[in-house]
């Protein structure tokens, strides 16, 4: 078979990328090869286990992508032959392409602990196959240990303590979501965390998985302690899956990803790498991450996707931010950029504002929510380098405003006379927009 | 007495100011001047007469104002001379400045028609007492006609419907929130409102408002049709209060406000204006422009209480942009910018990107809404021009995202890559992002 443009992988990051690339290159044949026939809404797999009623109602249609006259092959890729553009597979004949896009995603991290293979242990894969085998599991659970407080563990920790009785979190760092969050902003998610009835563990360490007849019965901590437990949850990280990529050759980095430039372009002509198999690099350092977050995976996509015939969208920011939200109903939790903690282990110098305040005006109003904002900007320039906030429902898209006034390297003086729209059931007041109140502080430690 | 800087009016830009200004200059004296002992939070106004449950419950407090040193006293400015940098008062001792803030608000527009004195025909002023005087008055209604569908005209009716028997709007134009949006975005918004039993009338003209011994007994439209009302809400804009400034010799502009420079100096010396009573001028033509939004006057209440002594905070928009939101419960609206009429008036040549997706991911998940987007990118640089969005309860912010967008001069293919973040209970998902997806829509109509 011949396609011209192929796509590896079919996740958010490869159907973005082919859905890009089709509406920008129509003439083109665009073919997406995927091992599963259907797969789910990664960022929507902790839902599954409470909120959602069906692992089903998770999934994501290929369909709109078809109509589009994008072709699926459910099939697995046994290698890239460069020199002849060509693919061989599992179960087809072979495949040439003219531009190749890998998005082979990531995988949990397995810790190396003793115990990590033992009956009830789990990590959050992302294939429908596996979330539906470990559901009745953790379902049955009475004893639930989460290991590892990013994200997916807070997420998973808090879904699955509707329908479990003892969800414990274990973090080693000194607080929960520690590479998005400073401590001092943190709090009040830990505080709903605690009510909800998660035993949550910061500073806290597991030397190894304990179990009787090849099946867990519990977690040994460094101090020696140990908490019972039927369930385990690994959630302390992915790894990019590249071992397609390494056979052929292309460019590792030092964290496992795919080398690319800013077009998303690897070491190889017309081989593209986007999502979680790539390295990317920081915004603002220019130095490899390890962030993988399948927004970024997705702006990775369509800027690969839209280039792969020429240069016609000009990137304009030369590295991938942090933007993160998430939700534990009462409150929701939003970051973008550097955290406090980590401008100053980089080096910079720095001025914080803050603004405590709610999201609706007036505060008697239906639905209102505390509204805190942490902004980091740099010192004497007053570049906006990060922002925190928590608050209410509307936290999601504020942290995206906050996104996009880093990414046009917005200043304090800027935001704090920035121009926005303000209505008493769906922000802050006028006179305390938030953004602008704690930019306004920040110009005022800037001031003489 | 003596005060340093003065401000004239304390509602948002008023009181915006004053905060400002005794943020940046700590060391010196600062005075608002107004009438009301308590003032309302003017976009609350409409919540007063429906989902909120005491008018108190929508004061704006001055305390925060005092607590940071801002003196407060209540009284009306008689007249500003400004040769001797005085003003004189109603009952208090003249008082001297080195800096006045003029903040004197708007007031509404009472069009010249036959019954406009009648008992029971109300507008709506912001003034504590008046809101008072007609929330008992509106809320024994059986009949109501309101008249304009601005913003107040709507979430008027909207609100008034929850109480009210019978309840009609009326639009000259051809739709409701005819400056704000296109009409091809805002039918489902005038489907909920006719849902909610609020008889809407576009293409209708009030010819006379008709009454039986002094009270309203109803509204005769120019085709010779009577609606029976027995109370009528005139919302069809609001006019800048500018008796003091005309009497101090300030430069007034075509439309009846204050005219300023980008610092929001008037035409005197050491005299600023801010707020409704200044007329604006326009982002993209600078021509000038009626709007008056609550977050345009602390935008520019901002911009003038840091720069009183020195420009510290160097403005770098040239002009007012509209952004607006409200919300009728089920659907909410957000717009910024130029309309698509306003755009094809004024002369713009420009492509429409479009999406239509949901806000939440998977779409299955509690409390997920549409989430329609229209973009307006002018044709050639495809820099966005306006915005329009209808969706759930993040309109508001997510509207401020474009907002932002249009502040910074932002293209078609920049947003198109832009990075964001992405939650399923917060956000619309990674490979869905509606403005990412409205933005690609326009730039492969720029493609070839």
């Amino acid at each position: 078979m011949n396609y011209e443009i192929v796509i590896i992988g079919g996740n958010p990051a490869g159907g973005t990328a082919a859905i890009a690339a089709k509406k920008i290159h129509e003439d083109k044949s665009v073919l997406v090869i995927r091992k599963e026939a259907e797969s789910l809404i990664p960022c929507g797999i902790p839902y599954t286990f409470g909120t959602l009623n069906n692992i089903e109602d998770n999934i994501k249609s290929i369909e709109p992508a078809k109509k589009m006259g994008v072709d699926f092959l459910i099939d697995e890729v046994i290698s890239i032959k460069s020199d002849e553009k060509l693919l061989t597979l599992k179960n087809s004949e072979d495949i040439t392409y003219e531009k190749l896009i890998i998005a082979t995603g990531s995988q949990p991290f397995i810790p190396p602990i003793e115990g990590n293979d033992l009956e009830g242990v789990v990590a959050i894969r992302k294939d429908l196959e596996y979330i539906k085998s470990i559901n009745p599991i953790l379902r049955s659970g009475q004893n639930i240990v989460v290991v590892g407080a990013g994200f997916i563990g807070v997420e998973m920790s808090d879904e699955l303590s509707k329908i479990c009785d003892n969800v414990s979190l274990i973090e080693s760092m000194d607080s929960i979501l520690p590479l998005a969050f400073d401590k001092d902003m943190i709090t009040p998610a830990l505080e709903v965390l605690l009510k909800h009835g998660v035993d949550v563990r910061t500073n806290t360490m597991v030397d190894k998985i304990i179990g009787e007849n090849g099946k867990v019965s519990g977690v040994k901590l460094k101090t020696g302690e140990v908490i019972k437990a039927d369930r385990i949850i690994l959630s302390i990280g992915y790894r990019p899956n590249i071992s397609l990529a390494k056979k052929c050759g292309l460019e590792i980095g030092i964290y496992g990803g795919i080398v690319t430039d800013e077009y998303l372009r690897t070491s190889i002509d017309d081989i593209y790498a986007v999502g979680d198999c790539v390295e990317h690099r920081d915004f603002f350092t220019r130095k490899q991450s390890k962030l993988m977050l399948a927004s970024t995976g997705a702006s990775e996509a369509r800027i690969a996707g839209m280039n792969l015939y020429d240069l016609r969208v000009i990137r304009q920011t030369k590295g991938s931010i942090a933007i993160f939200s998430t939700t534990l109903n009462e409150i929701s939790l939003g970051a973008a950029g550097l955290t406090e903690k980590q401008a100053k282990a980089e080096g910079f110098r720095f001025i914080i504002g803050r603004n405590t305040g709610v999201d609706h005006h007036p505060a008697l109003l239906p639905n209102t929510s505390p509204q805190i904002i942490k902004l980091i900007f740099s010192k004497g320039a007053g570049v906006l380098l990060g922002a925190q906030i928590i608050g209410g429902s509307t936290t999601g898209e504020m942290i995206n405003i906050l996104g996009l006034a880093i990414q046009k390297n917005m200043t304090a003086p800027e935001l704090a006379i920035m121009q926005y729209g303000t209505q008493p059931m769906l922000t802050a007041g006028p006179g305390n927009y938030p953004i602008v109140l704690a930019a306004m502080s920040a110009v005022q430690q800037m001031g003489n």
